[in-house]
């Protein structure tokens, strides 16, 4: 078989860039198999689908995954508390190895060796998306048109992209593309580049499709309560109308239709990307947000001080993972869940969510050791000999510090 | 000079409590030197001063100590970007050790070997208070009457002191005291015990004093800018009206003030105490929650990845450390923020700090180097050798598990 | 049942000490059960039973902790990696727990409510010791006699313990008791306090009873080779007569007896006890030594360099902990010894353990890939991307600080 | 100025790769300054500048470095107790940086914008030579010809160097090369690749320049005393001569002298390198070796426990770092050094450094504190209230644990 004639898994969107690529690779003589994954993006996956073949996929594949995405990645990462640089709850880098399991599966059954995506030179995604492939699949040939000078020298800037799709009878979406670029997906919509990358300028109103703007958003508050089992989201119920949502996909669909009412979730971010530069992000992930927000307050709530503090180094060690370092970590944290079974009381309002209450049928909360009206099992004094040991410590440097001005220090 | 005739520098607040106990360290023959520190609280210092001295104090020392505890505590606490838990501002924390000095200061020129103070046995502030004392001045005696087995059994709750005082005609406060307690300064109220201990009930509405319910804040938000020197905020300016805040009592004082208006800076958790106790506290800390959203904001813009990672570690130490150990810290996280100066646009708006631009003459951000459109001095094909560079630990890992496979591993 | 005749669990010795704790504590009024462990000491069980019962305990129980001792303290601990302050291998620390849960098993079936040991108030013991039988019998009440004011100004002193025994025809053993203390099990002996608190002084040569002084050890090396299973030692065999051991007892008391011959695991320093107070200890370790360095040198052999990183992490937090943090701790670590199995073959020659080779059928050492001389699958030219990639950062940073010199720093 | 005539500034070894990787830059048509640091190693510098000078080099700078490398780069390296994955004390990785910093330097004077270096494509070498050169001079062009296609293509081992060597006259020495590849500083030498690379053999004995082989050094162990100001080495005591050393070159060739006589600072391990291969590391550092043994004593005799501690996780970051985060990281941990200065006596003997006491004028060890035998100031009694506090969240564990089994966890 020639080069010429390898088969090709891409990573297809539906729109202009992987649209284009398609035709590149096809152009290059390379059959393509063209791979959506359903992760709740909003898309007309027929439209997407006749498009590629019309324009030369000698295959397409479309997968719904939103629940191996939620059971798998979401859950899991919710019960890990990741959380990136203090703020970004990880949408994208969530999603892009829950898709390249799929394409190092299709490509194994395909039998295809080279995997091709739309990703560019600058992000965080072909980073995500390759070591995610080249650790499933070592042998795998990753396929990036816009690091290949061939490509990006002849397709400089969209207005090229759009020229050769003209040319070439690429359907172009009606609707003129905005200034920024996107992706989606149960968990968050995210938004970069473009007229974004000044941070010295707000991002506009119009950017945000799924949650109100604080502003505009009802004056009256609502009330929600939020379950886990061990870590892990197991019901919401709305307290005003008492209908209660089980399912992964419901859960999520709920708290995202909510959280998006009252505002919830809108984040706007400088953030430091894999490669070591900064970059903006904006983000709205209004039912991720609302499920972050009740697990820290339940785990808070449950777990030990000690326990909580080691747990916290290793999320932030995950947060700043991709790869198979994740596995060991993952262990790591998931066992400090084992307890983290209870219900979060919750009110959502303006952008806001605050905690009304929290139960557990286990927690270290003790009303009655933790009252100051109540003895409880706790002797005083002890508190005193607690302080006098502690207070070795400090005693002994501020001896050592007496005698060591004898001393010439430089400082 | 007999036991007896001892001196004692007392922490007094004017409330029921330190009254007591004034009273109770002069029956027991002690000369008691009342001091009061002005950290930003409420309170009539004269009529307090007027109470002590009637009660039997053998002098009345009140000092006003804001410009102090603003500059010497709270910005180096922005600076260092202190947050306790992931939640608590540290307001009462950061308070104690200002205090500290002073009552060390006065007992040394007062020539009184004995400090005592009317925390409980069960909360911080003892060990706050007495680290910090015991670290200034090894040789000082610590007197914790609610340690004292003769005290906490003759005054059980309330209501003995309350017919101690009226036995002993110590004037009390005409309002009856609210169902929890209270501690207050420039940076924050809190609130805890009493009814506040049940984990599952809302903290009452009419708790609080600095800041209106969300709810009920203007509808219309409001715009300011905060700017940093060197992690220190140095101006606060209100775009409405074009007003500028220079000095640390005016910024704190406005943002405090505007904040409050906002609903902003409501903390409602579940904490752990120093002494391994899971409790409850209700804070209020309007000014200091936007100055620590706008230095975090600023800081991200301006610092390097993984000073970030360092400093971070360096700021989760400090937030658990009272003690000696927080001079090496400090200055290990005060050397990163050499460059963090620049200004944060803000919007205030129904309990919530949105961030509307950041700027800095100097910031690792390089809009030109990260542009997606613009290829600014950097070779896409750089990360395709960057990428599977990194793999080389995935590809191997995997080659590992597939030799492992072959011994038999227990999971 | 009054109050004198409460039953105590009392972890007998057999020495001085406990022998006048065991007195004192039946003049009291208390019915003693004395409570010895063999966990490899040296002693005469039998002399030390008779001189109990001579004493006046109500009942003596030995056991046989050896093997238990091994295989859920020891053997778990050398596959954490654990070593205190980066050099003690925390022989005492280990040992404590197992003892306790052995006291807490037999007070619940004596139906004996309190513990009472002979540890001093200044030293670890009485830490790990109380905290670990808190921890399994939380209403249990210790008796500490050397932190009881009648105890400690009655018995001052080693004389004041010596009269006592004599006036009450304990018996006292003819050897002289030697300037310093002890404790020794199968993993090591400790001496410490007396003479050896002396940080400028070397510690006398006699005191090591483990080991040889290497200057006088064999001037002939010995090679071994020691194997791992998951992290767990699984076999030890003497290269030179081809004996193999097998079980845990077999091998601890082999690689002591081997390793002591040639002067290992000497260890003299001065370390932090858990109160705060530095304190110097001397120990002697031998075949624990061999273990610890043969296992760190199979995992780094075995390991990733990300799970190092975290394993590293977690193995000083476990190395500092004594109490509950430790089952989630160890958890996490031990995750990542699943494929830590392996043989090492190591010298011992003069106080030296020397690494001779590494062998792993799985590892993700690749001679392959990591040869200068053969390309073995990498691209040298990726390597120049992968650090032109890192380099954004460094230079970014060197732009940011021209730009930033134009701003004035305090520096 | 064509292409072909633009300055390169390579560094210069003398051997046979960077001699032909001269002059396969003077063919293709650049103008060569070769440039020779000496930072210790052995080298006849007139011999390599004729050798360099008679292949073409346009000019030839060779500079004494000693002091500068071992001021600022290794003493601090010193201070800072920098170790990789604990053992490899980072010969080379720091003199890289010092090289870079005059490659740079004579870059600039020269007006030369390109860098050239003969490191090959899979070590760490390439990464710390670049990154350092492109931190302190972005625009510089890295010329690693071990990484062009061209170069290792044409040279695909050394008989095609030799070859070209002969071919023009390149003077080659008359010894053959070792089977192995060496890098030598004041520091260390370092011996890595070919026959070194199995991991299950033992490196060949012949292989070490610096040290004896334990088993022949002298059978009479020697006595030093290394003293430290500030965490610097100050001064090197031959207790047996009395000779005593003052300057950073006497201090450091004193300990490679007597450390080498008595086989102390060989180290053979297996490590991760930078790009993440793992490889093996064969490295003797009499001097080094002493220097961190002494440092980490005196440190460990002074330093407060939790100081040491964030130091300690410090110190573990910066080994890892190559660069500009190590400029904050640096900072953090030499202010923990302002109290490091004493004196520690050590013996030397078989490859071994034993620690023989330790002195200073202030440190936190407090013999009569510590002492078991005193009271001096401690309250028994306090350790009850501190461990019964302590004991709090343990109790509280156990609480918890009851209760949870009545709910059902997946374990």
């Amino acid at each position: 078989m020639s080069e010429t004639s390898k088969k090709v898994v891409l990573a297809y969107s539906g729109g202009l860039d992987t649209s284009c690529i398609l035709l590149w690779l096809k152009e290059k003589g390379y059959q393509v198999i063209a791979y959506m994954a359903n992760i709740g993006q909003e898309e007309d996956f027929n439209v997407a689908r006749e498009k590629a073949l019309k324009i030369g996929a000698v295959k397409v594949i479309i997968e719904d995954l939103r629940e191996v995405f939620l059971s798998s990645f979401v859950w899991p990462a919710i019960a890990c508390g990741l959380l990136y640089e203090g703020k970004y709850l990880l949408g994208t880098a969530i999603a892009r190895p829950c898709i390249s399991e799929a394409l190092v599966r299709i490509a194994k059954s395909e039998n295809a060796s080279i995997i091709a995506h739309g990703a560019t030179g600058k992000g965080n995604d072909q980073v995500r998306f390759e070591l995610s492939c080249y650790s499933l699949f070592p042998d795998v040939q990753i396929l990036a048109p816009w690091r290949e000078k061939e490509f990006y020298t002849r397709f400089s800037g969209r207005s090229d992209l759009l020229r050769y799709a003209q040319q070439n009878r690429i359907p172009i979406s009606a609707t003129p593309k905005e200034p920024w670029s996107t992706d989606a997906n149960l968990l968050h919509i995210s938004y970069e580049s473009g007229i974004l990358e000044n941070p010295a300028t707000l991002a506009p109103k119009q950017i945000y499709k799924m949650t109100n703007d604080p502003l505009n958003s009802p004056t009256e508050p609502e009330e929600i309560e939020v379950s886990f089992e061990q870590g892990y989201p197991s019901s919401v119920r709305k307290l005003r109308s008492n209908e209660i949502f089980l399912t992964p996909l419901k859960i999520i669909e709920c708290l995202n239709e909510i959280g998006g009412i009252h505002g919830i979730g809108r984040i706007d971010i400088v953030e430091n990307r894999f490669i070591g530069l900064k970059s903006r992000g904006v983000y709205e992930s209004p039912g991720a947000k609302i499920l972050y927000e009740a697990h820290q307050e339940l785990e808070t709530f449950i777990l030990d001080r000690e326990v909580s503090r080691v747990k916290s180094y290793l999320t932030n060690k995950m947060s700043d993972y991709v790869y198979n370092e994740c596995d060991f970590v993952r262990n790591g944290i998931l066992y400090s869940q084992k307890y983290v079974t209870g219900t979060v009381r919750l009110q959502l309002y303006k952008g806001t969510v605050s905690i009304f209450s929290r139960r557990s049928k286990a927690s270290l909360y003790n009303e009655r050791l933790v009252s100051m009206d109540i003895k409880g099992g706790f002797e005083p004094e002890d508190a005193g000999g607690f302080i006098r040991t502690q207070a070795y410590r400090l005693k002994e440097f501020n001896r050592f510090e007496k005698e060591a001005t004898t001393l010439k220090f430089i400082e």
